[in-house]
């Protein structure tokens, strides 16, 4: 299981402080969505260059316009974009497009999609050619009364795709995470709300290791 | 109604350029998702700051993290943001929040909800602080064979708030738009992609006019 570290801070400035401390143990660095609408592709060619040898994921959540936002994403360095699965087939199949031909990934984020339609979007998803998904409960819904990571991942069983997850990932859940068979843990403010977020990801890893 | 030109143009350079042609004809501005991922909240400050005159919509079709979206957009010179119809209640109502927050408008964009469900979740979406919603098609979808104005006009019959259209207006199919009630007709392709920009703008607001 790869360890996915999610930016979710207001500039760039703050994301390559937090990466200078954290990179070393992290595999996949995420641009959350908020840093991308404040910092644009600036922040996507920003912090390729800083760390050219790590995956670099661009949270799009694309909902229109599938081709283009994927693209414009592959162009300024991104190895990896979200689109959204809840998006209407042809924007999935436009960013599906966009990754063969830059020869990157595409994750449907299942975000939304109602925990009962999970599998079957997955199947719908794997027969518009994606190849990766994510299971995420949004900060949103991460804040509702009763929210939990075993829940959530209690959806995701039986999934005929490989799949990360995001949802509040910590120190104590990322073992049940690993368990689940998920390909990827993505960890944000377990990481970046640490109070010592160099150890929080070594910690992490390590614990990913065992 | 009101004319809303949606810029999907790829750089901040080219909105300027665009509305140094049209924004005489319009009322509100938007700034389109791929603009929004293209340059940050740069754009929005620019536009502001050249046309601070004229109603700034961000079209930010916020999944997640609505009250920090939407604050975000607000505070870099947006006067009205999109949230999508399909996040979770909780994104909404910090959306709505935010909005409050600030005295500005908040747009639940409908782009995505099934045209069975839209009216109930113009209901729910009510309930919780939305005041305006946008009835949309999104660029993928108006490329699908079939697809029509007048058929999606269709859905939106007896909404219980006031709402936008979009979805590949133009001079021949403004009419409707207005008939069918809408508060706001968006016009996107129909402007930028006109030969020449100045007189379909000109146009559609003469038409509305009439």
């Amino acid at each position: 299981m790869k360890l996915q570290v999610a930016i979710d801070l207001p500039t760039t400035t703050d994301a390559l402080a937090l990466l200078e401390k954290v990179a070393s143990s992290v595999d996949i660095i995420e641009i959350g969505t908020p840093l991308v609408k404040a910092e644009g592709l600036a922040v996507l060619k920003a912090l390729k260059a800083a760390y050219p040898e790590k995956e670099l994921f661009a949270d799009y959540k694309t909902m229109d316009a599938g081709k283009l936002e994927a693209t414009m994403a592959f162009e300024a360095g991104a190895d990896s974009v979200g689109v959204l699965a809840l998006a209407n087939d042809a924007t999935i199949v436009g960013a599906v497009k966009a990754g063969r031909a830059h020869n990157k990934r595409v994750v449907a984020d299942l975000i939304g999609v109602p925990p009962q339609a999970r599998l079957t979007r997955i199947a719908e998803l794997r027969e518009l050619g994606v190849e990766h998904v994510e299971l995420h409960a949004g900060l949103d819904e991460q804040a509702a009364p009763g929210y939990s990571v075993s829940t959530l991942l209690e959806t995701i069983a039986g999934s005929s795709l490989p799949f990360a997850v995001a949802g509040g990932i910590n120190i104590s859940t990322v073992g049940i995470v690993k368990n689940a068979g998920a390909s990827i843990a993505v960890v944000g403010g377990g990481i970046y709300g640490a109070e010592d977020p160099a150890e929080a990801a070594k910690a992490l890893r390590t614990a990913i290791i065992a």
